[in-house]
């Protein structure tokens, strides 16, 4: 049968997603990724799982695979209050909503906030998770210009004079795909406008207890608490695929929020929520975070060493202090597309800069570097097969 | 600050869920409760749980806990394969979608396929889960009128002939709320019809392994393939909070499904899925259905039996072969209203059949009851309880 003339108006306008097409490429034998944006497998408390079950099943018996409310596991609401805390946000268990994965919580915001033509602010370049989120909805995306501390002040200011802006969406600390991080004057800056525009702000931490050196940072939540929905997740320090989001928001938000989500999956994973609360309050993410900070601190090291080693001096790059990622810029004149091309070749992955931006014709000449999934040895080498891939390319130029 | 200001114009259009608010009056202490729509916490497998994580950990081991693709965890893929087969739907793996409960299947349904406006057609009564999965979408609902043995082909027809329909939703087999299953005539016409129109069908089926007397009949995706897609859960033979629905849809349309999902959720919980391949291909699921058939048949039983000695003849009512609930409609002239205010009083609670209607105005003297929460005694009880409350209002009107 015909299905194009079935379809919705919306989904003719989603294209299909370039980095998905890659990482089918990583997935060939061989080869090397610096593509993903996943945590290690090493880095989850695999060998803590049996215990979590039966401690759920010793607490909560079988209403931990029972339909449950939509704003959450009750004691993983309560979990989530201490966790907060420590991060600076203050919250009481009733203004905490878990979701599906922080993409969950993405998806509702979008839902909730979004016509059709409504303005949205990110930075460039941005999540492209929160794009994907959001797109549906059909938002204009404006966006504000980042430096190495972070979205620039005066960009946010004007766009918030300029547009009539629905929300602004950012990524604060150890940015995807940046790894950048917000100051603190920028954050208080950014706290003064949203405050001073009465705007609203989506602040998305998932990576902020991945610090490998320097000093926690407080959430933009904790400047501006009224103006701000703080979106967080456990899939960086307990495990992905459990899909835990989770947000703080203003309870006249929030209540949209979990009106949505009960047409959108009704509520998540019981079982997943239960192991995530005996997770937190048996005190196991405490002894395991600094484990998962272990692993990644040397990997960090090690890429920013072969970088500096290998990489051409016409280029430059982030140097986060946590998270994830390091994002690399070439010279103007860099032909990226066969930087990618000879790099596949020589069975090294990355995700090429442009795709990280809200609109095209950007990023041409940067590169988005992953430093989780493989060890610092394998980095070191990878990197040096990418540089001489540039080199390669930048001869040929 | 001012939020309502913030809110999308879809948002405004959503109302409060009258369901939800009933469900909150039942939690109240002493409360007997024939208005929810989950299983028995008997029917759940919980003391395999322990097993299926064992088994989950030796097959797949940290692999459970990653990312996973949107399309669904391989192996419960394949497990699902088998599993259709035997209720007689040929698929592929490939051509399954797991889907975070079926919930998220028709929220992505709705996602990709309704523009502002669009005609859905639909049951009259139907699931109001389902509603609220295309609500926030902004259809135009088109209401197919059913009767005891479900949909009327004929009102399918004019709906098919007088309006541009998107799609159509059913639930043919042991329909939310009424109990009700689509005869083996009527499905192939329906079938008939879909096919002639080039109309899409969304088939949910979550209830139809539970059936407690009569034969299979089967699905009407097994007669019009390419212009169903079938929706089905394991939330009724497994456990509701593990959120696992899939369907079974063409490609020309599953292709959109991964998409946007990606978009909602990214991917469903890797570990539930896993522990529901193991649950499928360990041969669990085989031997642990008879045992919830055998839970609620006697159930069902009683509630059936009550009804007839107990109801007034006034009353007629559903006599389903599976499922969850069964319907009962009063006289026209029955303030259900007072009823339902005096059954809350004498501690039984149910859902009245007005709620479950695309428009309002309809219904006003229809009760669903729900009869898989509560042991025969308890049910015998309950519906005398209500018996007398109907009585009562019957005889003060």
């Amino acid at each position: 049968m015909n299905m194009t003339s079935k379809l919705a108006d919306r989904t003719h306008h989603m294209g299909i997603n370039a980095i998905r097409e890659i990482l089918k490429v990583v997935s060939r034998p061989g080869m090397i990724s610096l593509a993903g944006g996943i945590p290690s497998a090493d880095s989850f408390p695999t060998d803590l799982l049996p215990h979590l079950t039966q401690q759920v099943l010793a607490k909560y018996g079988a209403s931990a695979l029972q339909y449950d409310p939509t704003e959450g596991f009750g004691p993983l609401r309560e979990a989530l209050v201490d966790l907060l805390d420590e991060t600076g946000v203050q919250a009481t268990s009733e203004d905490i909503l878990v979701g599906s994965g922080s993409q969950g919580i993405l998806d509702a915001l979008g839902m909730i906030l979004i016509s059709k033509g409504d303005c949205v602010a990110v930075e460039s370049p941005t999540y492209i998770g929160a794009l994907q989120a959001f797109t549906p909805y059909q938002p204009r995306y404006v966006e504000l210009a980042a430096d190495e501390e972070g979205v620039i002040p005066e960009s946010l200011e004007q766009a918030l004079r300029d547009e009539s802006i629905k929300f602004i969406y950012l990524v604060p600390t150890f940015q995807n795909p940046t790894g950048r991080t917000l100051s603190m004057e920028r954050r208080q800056a950014v706290a003064r406008l949203i405050q001073n525009h009465d705007a609203l702000l989506v602040e998305d931490d998932p990576y902020s207890s991945l610090r490998y050196r320097g000093d926690h940072l407080p959430p933009i939540k904790c400047l501006a608490p009224d103006h701000v929905v703080y979106v967080s997740t456990l899939s960086k320090v307990f495990a992905p695929g459990l899909r835990i989001g989770f947000c703080v928001a203003p309870e006249s938000l929030r209540k949209w929020l979990v009106m949505v989500k009960q047409g959108v999956d009704l509520h998540s994973c019981t079982l997943s929520q239960a192991l995530a609360a005996e997770y937190i309050s048996g005190g196991h993410l405490r002894s395991h975070l600094p484990k998962i900070v272990q692993l990644y601190k040397p990997k960090l090291e090690a890429m920013l060493h072969a970088m500096a080693r290998h990489f051409p001096q016409t280029f430059s790059w982030s140097h986060p202090e946590g998270g994830m990622f390091i994002w690399a810029q070439g010279p103007a004149e860099l032909d990226m597309a066969a930087v990618y091309r000879l790099s596949i070749q020589q069975k090294v992955a990355f995700v090429p800069g442009k795709y990280f931006y809200a609109q095209a014709g950007q990023g041409e000449v940067s590169m988005r570097l992953n430093f989780t999934m493989c060890n610092e040895d394998v980095l070191a080498d990878a990197i040096q097969t990418l540089a001489k891939a540039i080199d390669k390319v930048a001869i040929g130029a």
